[in-house]
């Protein structure tokens, strides 16, 4: 019999009026929103790096999480390597399944580090992720869900960590350490579609620059760029169809990393013709450390077509760096659904749970707590989104707002690309505007009817 | 005989012990560092707007600046208005005279306010600069430099102060306003042509939002390029060869200015195909307002070959607007003379001074002190700048640093766009990179020798 | 009979279901709420500055709000000038009335500009303060609310705005500028006095510096505090019991404001034995603005019994200025009420409202929906407070987390001042701790239960 | 014989013009400048825990720095860990003295770590540290400077490392861990006692909160004070002469830190009546994160006379974390000589390096050639600012923006605290002021002619 490695049940549906932190007030799984099930718009994913690898280490402190899992040697054989890496996945499955949840998402040295050479670290991580694609396997069956059989993860080669991506995986100045970032993600990608994964992120932790007088950014996003075209031709060698993704964040640990927003990364792609093989993992804490507002990388990369996926955490405005907190306000997940509805839903993509209890919630119900509580979050602001597009008011008032472009024949000339500024001018000698009120208070007292 | 405004005489060099403040102690202008001279190393320009309009105010308080050549009531008739407007007229060439710069840049609403109609507003601006065409003439004449005729202007359109524009220009959600602005941007450029200006940029102050909730991000930026297709379409029915620029800045007046950063404008200009027309101006106290380092947009436009000119201005990095500042630290003055320095110098563009004394600098021989002073401290910037290439050491640091690259076949493989995951791996397999120092603290310290 | 400058009638209530913006969903001010009616808890204030001398200005544009009460020219004569002021008291006081709202704010210049010597503006703000006395008592009479004559204001004297304070007011260099500065601040005073007002505040927007470079600061801190004393002084002659407060801001207009932030204030006030006639008066922004989280300096002054009132708006914390916002968040405002139920209530400060409707926001019933959806989310804030006492798990929690102070002697010693370290060494050796987890998930979910 | 862990020589004086990274420029300890030898104006100081325990782990990567002291494995017998400690002190040394520093500052832990009890953590401490005094006594011989026989410690306690600190030491809700960090506290004062430390400081990492909803502020400040004044006590028990600092931190790793700033820690000193018993250590990294200037927090300390020690590292004020850089921008150094030289030279404090080499620099060179280089930016700082105080044209201007208060009777009355109001207004209305400028500019420029 398997070992359970938590005390807590499966999380169940109880509704508004409970108070257990263990039940979910909003999110029912199978309860159908604006023509689709809840866990169709969610697609929740569960990380792997900061709730089974996560020990509470920050810049200042040590290890403060100590978990049932971790229970072997970091310095071991082989062999009670391997026990120590299915045992967390026991432990990640037996949490996704209580959780109720479908995807995952990893890094590959979360659940295999790396070992004294290439061949050796991916040895394990082969054993590894065969016992992962059992696991996938086997929880698919025990969920009553049926027509899913297995939690589909989304991938990401770990290139920040070690030592030597110090300076840089594909952007560091010395081709041996581009090489090793090479060898890297050529063998996730071969993990990724064994385990049917539907998706491959990219985050570039580490390429950037931590200061300008040693960095030649032009020759470093080249071979930036040189490595992603090899990707795409790797992936198209191995006949897979998971769906590429860069993630974008401006900073930290660099001082200026390359995928700065969304619009950089959309940049660099076009410069690099990469964009048809990428769209876009939009993090929102990542969002709000390169100064924009929590939801404006999500809205204007699904703008453009190229919102694929979102880790669904948060940061704290007020401080510099990445907290990767469980979002727990409504009215930012309000916002993020508005956007996801608006596009559709999700087709390769979900939400994301890049996010991690704080290292003084040493407790291991808190990872349950966290998650239910955010999963609720973003289920009321779904349900919110909903009632703000069943009222209409709003979609309608942002309309009008536009409309005169879609009544004038002039408007739509210039749409087309066929006017001219000698037109404009004939026609604003003639038109001049009258004052009319952008009426944002009004716009957030609608929005707030919704919450 | 011409009225003097300025008691202050011409500024002559004096060297650097020199301790008067009304006297240059790096810059001059026919000195010849690296084979050029230092005024076309520098293309110092004067800006119209805060050094001619700026009378003090900021969001908490009143006028403070109380300029001689500010004598006429703004409510005045047409030939009282253009006696105000000749007479600072008069007063800003006797300034780029006495200062010893070649360029200045305006909008079409510094030199000469807008009235009741669109007809109004161009007869004034025509009137203005009419005079002012006469003024670069003359102004030729009387400087001793012989090969240049005139100071030649770059001009922009203010689509910002006016409240018709308050939900932007290009971008406003209504097309009255966008004929209204295109009215303007095509008389700027009628203006712009007439004068012999080396440049027209755009700054988008407006072109952004103030609130998600009422825009529709994608249908203004949609217009936006719409809008630049025009201006492109029309420079070329007149003629024109002015270089057109785009001024980043990631907010304010807006929560959010479409034109963010370099990168931002890149990728806009790559997905609206307007990537052949336009350059950027950089303004760095906007690229610290987008979080990046002074030195950052100017580089990064320049690896790209889109750096056209520079705003040359400083912010502080702790308050979050645009303080619009003289630079007067010559470390960040390095930096970018180096970048400048590294392109080859400008080609239509120079260094703008962007600039405004604090409203608590009262006096008018402020203007000049600000001026001088920071001048100088370009100049040493870019003496600093010839010293760190004729060391030596710094570039062939960085050259080391990127050399593997150089040396193996596989590096230039790989940047010919024409290597595979699988040989790199093979690769990686044989050749274990060994650590290098990335030397941060010592190309600090080197870069230090050259100040 | 009275013109009437608004067409919107008084705002009812009509409760949650209403989606019209010109009604209350949940602020019914005679509601009790936790035994107090809610208009008590809350003590609305409209403040004069925004909402009836803003017009839109920024430091990128001009006017954009026309009002109907600015009617006459700046310029004119003293009876011109008091005709125009005393029209935007009619304004006022009909706005109050048909909000419901008790309380006012006011700068000294708002009500009455400031002329060409101090007896000419003092017998301007006499007049225009006589009006107002006049309709604050007719105004009660309107009221049906009957138990409250008149709708009392706070002061405050501006110090920042006329050119003579560009360099501060009590902290100028220039001793005549700090005579100024009494002059105005002593007539502001005595004119409080005479309209009972409740409170005089002090908000240096220019006590600062823009550069150390020309600033002692400590010459600037010791006349700042000479300052205060003599404004103490003169509340005793009077025979005034108002109640003074700072209002802390880090930055803006200047670089740096000596009232940084609330513990700033409370070490400027002990360092000059201040501390008895002063308490704080809190804006959000302001804390914000200083790097802590909105609600920060709204508790902690409240912990040390300094918290006298509050500037109920809201910034951005992605700005680095004084957006000025409505607040519509219903969680931060169950923060802010939350601690003023804490500590009792307000006793002689309130709720004001200094705040100011978007620029782009042009529309004269804007400045009621704006009002009227802010305090919907403080009514709904007040209730969220309500609900979380009477749940009464939070606050279960929290007294649990300090219990082991409680339960142990050794605690108690501690607390009254009486352990050593030996004590506590000796009791370290012998009582190891436990990890106890902090729970900040949990506590926020439970939070959200009360939303 | 010693084991050597350098290769790199003894760091000579070369000159302005040498170019070897391993000289200094302008560092000579025995060159006076202003009546002072250099080495007693600087009183450099190196850290422990950067330079001899840093090991380049940052929140996204491991380990990047392996040095030659760090041997044997943490797991060790007592013995074994001795060996290890001691071979690191030994290194310590043989850097001070190659470096020519007198002075250095440690933890507790990064001496010696901690183990299973408070009896055992302690035995290794003295032993550890009766090899340092050895040390001390030793390198004083080894020393040619004859007067000083050992370099003397500032030391602190790691109250934020453990896991046990997790939710602060001090202010940790459980009266366990208050009772763990006051052993600790307690043995580290007896050691800094033992060693003839000149210093004992408090930096209170964890001292603060996460999230102020599980937070008793004022119940954790009164903790925190009682804390304090056991510290008091027992130092005159000890009958210790060391200096107590408070070293201000804004955040990080907390959300806020009580500690916030100068001005903070100067508020919290006064509330609990220990303002006699603590000076400030300054680290102008965190004045930045605090949002002030550099220089602010280092002026504004000693213009109360509370400036102890500096921390002389610095931060990048465009990142929201610690950076601890090394400075080597000497305009920043001239701002932190001159406050230094103004306040007539340290007493028990100095210059600390609380600065780590970036992750990346990994040669074990780069820790002499970022010492060397930074030591050499204060060098020229103190030059730059003797330059300036002879000049005295900075000085001057100064004094003169001031001289209104010196030269009026009724200004040095105001400074006594005998004037009224009355007599300030009666003086405004027939002494109006004139404009007088602040002239930023040419402070900036005759500061620039300094450097």
């Amino acid at each position: 019999m398997q070992v359970q490695y938590f005390q807590t049940p499966a999380i169940p549906f109880k509704g508004e009026t409970s108070t257990d932190p263990l039940t979910f007030r909003y999110y029912d799984a199978n309860r159908v929103v604006l023509g689709k099930k809840m866990e169709d718009w969610m697609r929740f994913s569960v990380c792997y790096w900061h709730t089974f690898r996560g020990i509470g280490i920050d810049p200042f402190g040590g290890q403060t999480l100590f978990r049932p899992w971790d229970t072997t040697d970091a310095a071991s054989s082989f062999d009670a390597l391997l026990t120590t890496c299915t045992a967390r996945v026991d432990a990640a499955f037996e949490f996704f399944t209580k959780l109720g949840v479908k995807y995952y998402a990893f890094h590959d040295r979360d659940v295999a580090p790396e070992l004294a050479s290439i061949d050796e670290s991916n040895r394990l991580l082969d054993a590894v992720t065969d016992y992962m694609l059992i696991k996938q396997k086997e929880t698919g069956v025990k969920l009553l869900w049926g027509y899913d059989p297995h939690p589909p993860p989304t991938l990401t080669a770990n290139l920040f960590s070690a030592a030597k991506y110090a300076c840089g995986g594909a952007t560091n100045p010395d081709l041996k350490v581009f090489a090793q970032a090479s060898a890297q993600v050529k063998k996730a990608m071969e993990v990724t579609h064994k385990l049917g994964g539907e998706g491959y992120v990219f985050w570039g932790g580490r390429e950037g620059y931590q200061t300008i007088l040693n960095t030649d950014i032009k020759k470093e996003l080249d071979h930036m760029a040189a490595f992603f075209h090899m990707a795409v031709d790797w992936k198209k060698s191995l006949g897979a169809n998971f769906q590429f993704y860069i993630e974008p964040k401006p900073k930290e640990p660099t001082k200026h990393q390359y995928d700065y927003d969304a619009q950089t990364v959309m940049c660099f792609l076009k410069q690099y013709n990469l964009d048809d093989h990428f769209l876009l993992n939009i993090e929102p804490n990542h969002t709000t450390l390169a100064g924009h507002a929590y939801e404006h990388d999500i809205v204007l990369a699904a703008a453009y077509g190229k919102l694929g996926s979102v880790d669904c955490n948060t940061g704290d405005e007020l401080l510099g760096w990445d907290t990767d907190q469980f979002l727990m306000d409504e009215r930012k997940a309000t916002l993020v659904m508005k956007a996801v509805v608006d596009m559709g839903g999700f087709t390769t993509g979900g939400l994301n749970f890049d996010c991690k209890v704080r290292r003084e919630s040493t407790d291991l119900e808190d990872i349950f707590i966290a998650h239910v509580g955010s999963m609720d979050v973003f289920a009321k602001g779904l349900l919110n989104a909903a009632k703000l597009i069943e009222d209409g008011r709003f979609d309608a008032m942002k309309s009008e707002r536009y409309s005169s472009w879609v009544v004038s024949e002039l408007g739509q000339k210039v749409e087309a690309g066929n006017a001219t500024f000698a037109e404009l001018e004939a026609y604003a000698k003639l038109n001049a505007p009258t004052q009319i009120s952008g009426k944002q208070e009004l716009y957030e007292r609608v929005f707030n009817d919704a919450l």
